[in-house]
């Protein structure tokens, strides 16, 4: 019998999927679940229950949380990455790592098919079926439900028909929950003008009284809060933890689609809201003017790149590279106030803070320059302006 | 006699300079003040009988805040400029325009020397020098601030001397009130860590309950506001008001001088701070993904050069060429809620919104294309991963 | 009957099509030939004469040289635009054109069906579907090459069925004429290691004895030629004329095909590759340091999209708002030699020449700044770098 | 008696500092020469025994050219850096690392004061003073031939006042030899319309029949030289000497110096230009779009900051991350032929050449897709400019 690796994420889709692939299609269905840190224990748990009661022959749950964290996530702190300056790619970012898990899973396993349950309509498909293309080009892929578009309806009918009576209730919000944020669709979003109200966020608001924290960086990444030493991803999930309380880090994010429309989503992502302002701060005091200038197009085009599928292009790791090189001294701490709904960065703290040099500092009198040497900077700091305005009728 | 058109400001710098320009070089002085929106009547009579008391010849007031608007404040809407993504870049700006003003009235009148009171140490000798020399280049720069380093103290002294007893109290904060935000330094500012105080600001918190606002705009620039026309410097003054009163757009910037150096500075610019994400907001929704792009290019070099005192550059012309350009279809309404310390943007209106186009709608079945062009799309779209992976020697 | 509007060449595929449109689809087919500067009155006499002997129900010529060069060229001109440095997009901009005016052909014609002969392995299906779907979205595209994937001979075959028994010699080498540049393709492009014999080019070397001569722009647009005025699509065709003598402008060009893959194609382009540099080189005397380099990025972005049959976004015309504004000083001469497959650049002249300027002299001395002014300088000039060495160890 | 170390060439105005500076301010002077690759064994010996007649305490000869090489002209050569598309950078970069050179050996000999004979008004002056100040920031800057201002006359009266009755006669050009390229001025390069004459260039055109070369790159490193591994220091100095002999890489470059006005040069450059546009050819068939795009932002912006003096900045640092990642795949051969003033590109080998891939071939039937992928890639890639365009009135 051939064998399908299947992206299983307990949905209706993907469960239609299973029933589909071994009834239909009469596959060996092995159901991966790939966690990349938005998953718990208990979801796990239930979702290898459903693929096995589907039919699955082997389910696997694959956690590239460390892995998400060490080849993507710190890139992204490193150019302080919000897509057009709202969206730190929460899922655009996830689902590549979950696609390339998927690929090399089949690969290792000598699938013989591969196979995702997205429509025709988003970017999802599109990083599903890049990463498989790349990654195990000989492994066929199947797409279920781009194939034959049925209705939600007709889905569940098809279940009910093979005997799976599962209850399957719309929720008034689509969620993806993930280490990176958590997007939220639901009407409003289908709108351009409507706001998703606050009851449609999943985590509350909860915390009133301000607090006061510290992050600490080493070259770039997050390495410790409030003077407590944690594993970045530990300390993405602390401070989501924490800052999520006071819901900071909502918005709503308007953007291109690979396949050229525009979409809306609503998301909350307080850890990656405060670890980018904060990275960037520090980089403020730490980093020449050149790096900060360049350090944005380099960030601009990653995310782009990132969100667009292209993540196993080279050039994302000349990027890398790039990025890895500018962080050379962006070490130290940053202070930061969380209030309901938002967040105030007080300061920072760094050897290398270039504001603390001793050659010259801001506001002060000091010796590194005088007036005389003022004039002879800015007269031939304007020369070639001068020259330029010299053929003017006027002068 | 010869004579001096001195920028003057009112304060103890270019007070000083009045006295030793007349007394000790024996010049005929001009004051002149431009005004480019952040100068009421009252502040503007005190200045001018400041001036006089202090000798000057004759004194002048030039209002630029409709040409500064229209030679630059609109291309930084147009390019939703944030210097460092966060400083609106008030003070940059505004100081390039009164610069422009003076160096273009010294030539008018064919003064023989162009003074300003600057020190050797900032920005802003740059911004008078570069203009004076490139606008006016046969007229000779004197600054006295610059040269003489004097205390505090000592031009006091030298103003007692010449029978001039005014106070000359030393506010806690130093404060550049403009059209485009005000900046606020202060002894916190001096360090890397610490925020300033909520009382350091000159608008204090007065409204709490929440407000929605309309703001709309036509070809990139504001127009009306809740749906009364008005003239953009009108709106921006309307909208510095109503936001004002929440407290909105209050932030500290840490960034590079022309000199090299880094530098902090509080400010508060709640109409620059709404206006620029809510025109971003609308460009998301009527604007292609490669003008988004590019645009963000554009801009960040509009920004740096501008602040760093390049304006007349005629790359700058060019810019502005792209930018004008750019917002053909820039129009709209957008909705947002004001609220303490914070501001949210609800959506947008227009008529050339792209998620509202009969050609294909997100999230919504659609006929522009199948799941069979999608397939084909991915395809193509990987080929050229597909051939750079295929000579890996895994695959 | 329904109506259809062929792009005809008068080649083999596109005779196929006229025959298959009539036999088999039972349309009224509308051949249409665009002409953008590369046919001649006797090619244009000879291709219309088979159109209706092949059963075209109306023969069409439509020139678009003078929009092609005002609505593009120019643009290339501006941006000194050679793709990777080498390629100055001869058929990529040519085709776009032809594209473009078959499309509003339809339009205005209310033809029910567009047609094109390109298979579906190239660029210039993309060209066509592109400008089609967004220029005239209701008109159905009809591509039987790319559909059907006729040998060469079964295309002869069918021809010969129907009647039509006419020579279809397969050249040596596979030509296109244009204004822009003339491309080749042959057994040895197909490589990757060997250039095309001398005797694949059209042009032959005829000219030994090197001639000077003299190029003048206004504004960016070449506009006389050893000093007489013409216009610039007939000056590119007379130095197209004198160059070619010379074998003038050959090279091979290695690409990135819009399907992902590469390509390579030899090609010769007298008058661009002398316009270009030439232009360049008077940019060089006359525009700012900072024009020239961000120059560079638009131009380069500006040749990319255009190559990828993006010249439909409004980017576009943001970046020739950008070029155009450049330009307001590229005027003057340019002094160029030409000898047998090269050329010299002399010099140039202009009354804009930023050499010449009365403020400062390269190599003389000069009175714009002394010694002590440029100490002043270099001492501010590398302020950030001392502040940012003075956190090493060693210092 | 305290010390001064100078940077000695052995031409008269650094032989005039030597004496100034014993003489006149009473010092010790350690007279330094740099090589990085433009200096024979003879003249070194040469300038070494001046050095001692006119005074020297102890003359050095630090060699450089394979740290110059290794730091600096390989990353050149990834970036096929040519500024503003002609000018290898061949002074500006090897001016750098001389300066580098000095400032390390006179903080390392704790000299008291560092001397350089540059005038105040090139760009050498500011490559010095940024070198010395950053490296060295303790040791103070002595420039004689700056402060001074004498004139040639006045130099050689002095000298011989001191008995040192040396021949300095005037050549008619100045050159500058090193390994990446030598300059060459003279009374052409003052104006903007003559070009140098064929006598004016160092070395003469001995070779007449077409040579064919092939030249070797390992991770974009030029490794080997017909077939012959050399260390690439040598292989830039056989292919100088080869290509040399065909009068091949002569142009005149002009460009803005770092002091804001417009310069012009002639140089020869024969190894540099074939090593940049072979090692360019060998990219565009190994490299992805996305690296071809991104390595020409990078390295226009790589080879701007060098020349500007801007060496120690760490984006530099940054750049070259990127562009060494960049060169992963950059390994194979190119074959040029030389020719009397000119080279082509022939083609290149390697076995990473993606026009080889097993993936799809251009040019020949493929499987990787077929006409109805090709059409839904279509329909997709032109999503966007549909839905802009279908605001339009006409559609």
């Amino acid at each position: 019998m051939k064998k399908v690796v299947l992206a299983y994420s307990g949905g209706l889709d993907t469960s239609f999927c299973v029933v589909y692939l071994t009834r239909e299609l009469g596959l060996e269905v092995h159901t991966v679940i790939v966690n990349s840190g938005g998953f718990s224990e208990e979801e796990l748990t239930a979702i290898e229950k459903r693929a096995y009661e589907l039919g699955s022959t082997k389910h696997e749950v694959i956690d590239v949380t460390q892995r998400f964290y060490q080849d993507c996530l710190r890139y992204l702190i490193f150019g302080n990455v919000l897509k057009n300056d709202t969206y730190p790619l929460s899922v655009s970012a996830e689902r590549m790592f979950q696609s390339l898990a998927l690929a090399e899973y089949a690969r290792e396993h000598k699938a013989d098919y591969i196979a995702h349950g997205s429509t025709g309509a988003g970017n999802d498909q599109v990083r599903f079926d890049v990463a498989f293309s790349v990654i195990s080009p000989n492994t066929e892929i199947i797409t279920p439900i781009r194939d034959l578009k049925l209705s939600r309806q007709a889905e569940i009918d098809f279940l009910n028909q093979h005997g799976f009576e599962m209850s399957w209730e719309k929720a008034k919000y689509s969620i993806n929950k993930g280490i990176w944020g958590t997007s939220v669709g639901g009407v409003e979003t289908l709108t351009s003008h409507q706001a998703l109200p606050e009851s449609a966020y999943p985590t509350q608001l909860s915390a009133t009284e301000p607090t006061s924290i510290e992050i600490t960086f080493e070259k770039g990444e997050p390495v410790a809060l409030n003077g407590e030493t944690m594993n970045p991803v530990a300390l993405i999930q602390a401070l989501n933890e924490l800052a999520g309380a006071y819901a900071i880090g909502r918005d709503t994010h308007v953007g291109d689609t690979i396949l050229g429309i525009k979409g809306r989503v609503g998301f909350e992502a307080p850890a990656p809201l405060i670890l980018l302002k904060a990275h960037h701060l520090l980089e403020k005091h730490t980093s020449s003017r050149w790096q900060l200038l360049h350090k944005d197009y380099v960030a601009n085009w990653y995310g782009t790149l990132l969100h667009e599928a292209q993540y196993l292009d080279p050039v994302m790791r000349d990027f890398e590279a790039f990025l890895t090189s500018s962080q050379e001294r962006v070490s130290g701490k940053v202070f930061v106030t969380l209030k309901p709904y938002q967040f105030e960065l007080q300061g920072i703290e760094s050897q290398y803070d270039m504001m603390r040099s001793k050659v010259a500092t801001y506001g002060e009198e000091n010796d590194a320059w005088d007036g005389r040497d003022a004039k002879g900077f800015i007269k031939i700091f304007s020369n070639q302006l001068r020259i330029h305005s010299s053929f003017n009728d006027e002068n």
